[in-house]
């Protein structure tokens, strides 16, 4: 009876997992007919009233002998609630862009979450074993996954896409040989669905071809998979734990379309919260986007670390991350790039007198004055929104780039275009053009945030500065 | 020139780690005059200075073109200090019972090991690649690991064995067709390693059979495992991270042969901590032990989660699990499994008069007195250790237990061995024989933590009681 005892034990834990009070709920049972489903029934029926249970069947549509099938699985579920329909999964599938595993899939927990409603059962319940978890972790080891994936399926989890109903799969760490030895001991007879053999589903060819192949190597590979998958849905717990507390100390707003997180806060993250905020960032704009590829990440998570204000990397589902004023900023692509940016509301040029200030766009500002500063203090400045200049500097403008114009970097030999500077440090293009410049009538002194040019420079004998300030709507 | 920037960043981020001047450290390079090692030092040639690198190479002995491979090896190494020296691998494998991959990597990092310790070189470095990433990945997946397994090789790590050194592999991110190129572009002329091709190498079939198999399911294979390696290594350090928080929490005492946690705070702890924690003591008496199996673990979790004080399970290592009053010991199964367990100086009876107490051995007491507690706090009483007999239950004794004797469980029907008892609740077999027993002139009346006889049950209507406290030395 180790089936039983474990089914049982299993089940008790997904019961309070959920809060669910098992002697009292609906349970809609998932049954293909097959052997694991069969077995499920078979223990369900003597741990539950049958009141409580609620029998299931998707006929696929995709074999001729599918509807008699359904009737036999009826048979099976007499004296229970039987629910069954038929969808044409190939068409689904061509619909919906989706491959037929895929497509029956969607079909099938769709179905399952429609009888749950129209019963008011708070709970789904499939036959998968430890054979289908096995499976399931090397697909998603095969098709690239971070740690969620390597869990598997889990004995009791909300249904996706369904937030009220649970799906609980008490079978989950029992062998398909278990299952098979107690439906010949208790004279159940599973339906055999040809469809299992056919290589043209990947989840066959895994069944059939890869893992014997991979046993020859490792001949308990089917074990250490689940084994795996359990280490893995513990571990990956805990990790859950501790990003959303590292997601409460550095979300700053957000809505349906952005997420706004503290920039200092979160480039102090150790590695992994780094990764795993930056994707429940992405998680919480498009919760649908399953595969979010690691190289994407990665190379947002680089500018996202050491990118300049402006800095924007492109992310899955259409999304950007960018860099503001102390904000790293996930949204919409189509969100407006230059919002949270310094900018001029017109490009034509304005007096900045020192002291003195100038109004940008949305509630930024320059401003100007004349300070005493011990030179130290000005070498050692790492702040990239304030600026010293040579006390000469007096005639200041404010204004747009010129077409063409040239900046000698401070430190550096030469002159480069502005316009690579800012392309260089990734400022969007919709918000280079009326990025501020300050100039004397001979030349730019300072890209704010981005550089400052050599001419002028603060020299160590130079007793009084201006110092330039670039300061955002908050701060003025 | 990729491979070199890449090259040169991971260096700086080893050196970072490990807190070396990468200016002024000496670094042992392994050069095995393939295509890997001869593009690490090339890089290495163009970063550092000739003073700074000495070159070390291992003939295996296992071809009888090794010894010339060596000396062709010393060529390349011209201008550099170089080490080499001949291993009868075959031997150390058969001496050891490795198997002769196993041998040969022991044989390498101790040569290795050797020469920077004699040249008073705090690293050595190699050129494993991405490819190896992948491959050793996979071969931890199939032998079983948990995440520490799944994160592979790390690009800087302390040498296993040797913590005063540190080992960096900077070509860790980097393919193999990548450094073959370079080869070719810097007329690099690396030597073809047979060995690379034999099949009876573990190694070699994963990389000439099962990964070009699994390619035909996901034709990314090598990078998925790569990028799970790097995506690991970061979620692992932050689990290594919170596993050593919850150590300090729980830690009560320990030595080199035995470690003793907080059973209760153990117990409250989520899943994934409880198996770390587990593992983490294990880790501490066997630090040399490399794989601790799954099932074995969780065996010894579950009686370490719900076994009565006593309760033991052995574990990998000749170590052994047990619960104590209060405590989780991990020990030496050769450490006495009586300790910390209630224990009679001899089994002979002696009187236990009411109120009034009977010492047991090291420390621990029996104590009686006559108290009024209300039934439902006696009903409701969950302390093993605590026991309360109805009042007429006044003569007592406490003693062994009797070849073959009997106890009636209260709240059951029936009697039953108390040397099954003690079997079922897993107390060592050596502690059994002095375990106390309270009994009458008549029968037994309690053992305490594990049980009390029905016919010391107090009744509803018993106003005062007697209670029974086995207390531990540190209580008494």
């Amino acid at each position: 009876m180790k089936l039983f005892d474990q089914a049982r034990d299993m089940l008790a834990q997904a019961a309070e997992t959920s809060g669910i009070d098992l002697s009292a709920a609906s349970l809609v049972v998932g049954v293909s007919g097959g052997p694991d489903s069969l077995a499920l029934l078979a223990v369900l029926g003597q741990l539950l009233t049958p009141e409580q249970l609620i029998v299931a069947h998707l006929d696929h549509g995709l074999r001729p002998e599918s509807a008699a099938e359904a009737l036999s699985v009826e048979a099976m579920a007499q004296g229970l609630r039987f629910h069954s329909e038929r969808v044409d999964v190939a068409q689904v599938a061509q619909a919906a862009h989706l491959s037929l595993e895929e497509a029956a899939r969607v079909a099938r927990y769709d179905f399952l979450a429609r009888v749950a409603r129209r019963e008011g059962a708070p709970v789904i319940v499939t036959g998968h074993h430890a054979g289908d978890q096995a499976e399931t972790v090397l697909m998603h080891l095969l098709r690239g996954s971070g740690l969620a994936g390597l869990r598997g399926m889990r004995p009791a989890a909300r249904l996706p896409g369904h937030p009220d109903l649970w799906l609980w799969r008490p079978l989950l760490s029992l062998g398909r040989a278990v299952l098979s030895a107690y439906c010949v001991e208790h004279d159940l007879r599973p339906l055999h669905d040809a469809s299992n053999n056919d290589p043209a589903f990947f989840r066959n060819r895994l069944r059939h071809e890869l893992l014997p192949a991979l046993e020859s190597y490792s001949p308990q590979i089917r074990q250490r998979l689940t084994h795996l998958a359990e280490i893995v849905a513990a571990d990956e717990a805990l990790l859950e734990d501790r990003t959303a507390r590292a997601w409460d100390d550095i979300y700053l707003d957000g809505d349906a379309a952005h997420s706004a997180l503290r920039l200092d806060e979160w480039r102090a993250l150790p590695l992994g919260l780094r990764r795993r905020t930056l994707r429940r960032a992405i998680a919480a704009l498009r919760p649908d986007l399953r595969d979010v590829g690691f190289r994407a990440l990665e190379a947002a998570r680089l500018v996202a670390e050491r990118g300049a204000t402006g800095a924007q990397a492109a992310l899955p589902g259409g999304l950007a991350l960018s860099v503001g004023y102390g904000r790293l900023l996930v949204a919409s692509a189509a969100h407006d790039p230059a919002a949270g940016l310094p900018q001029l509301p017109t490009a034509t040029a304005r007096p900045l007198p020192v002291p003195g200030a100038v109004d940008l766009a949305g509630g930024w500002r320059i401003t100007a004055e004349r300070v005493t500063v011990d030179f130290a203090a000005i070498a050692g400045n790492r702040d990239p929104w304030t600026a010293y200049l040579a006390p000469e500097m007096a005639q200041l403008v404010v204004r747009g780039r010129m077409p063409g114009e040239h900046i000698r970097p401070l430190g550096l030999q030469g002159e480069t275009k502005i316009k690579e500077v800012m392309i260089d440090r990734k400022l969007p293009a919709a918000a280079r053009a009326l990025w501020p410049v300050i100039a004397t009538a001979a030349h730019p002194v300072w890209l704010p945030s981005l550089l400052l040019d050599e001419r002028a420079r603060v020299h160590p004998d130079d007793t009084d500065v201006i110092r330039l300030r670039c300061l955002p709507p908050d701060r003025t």
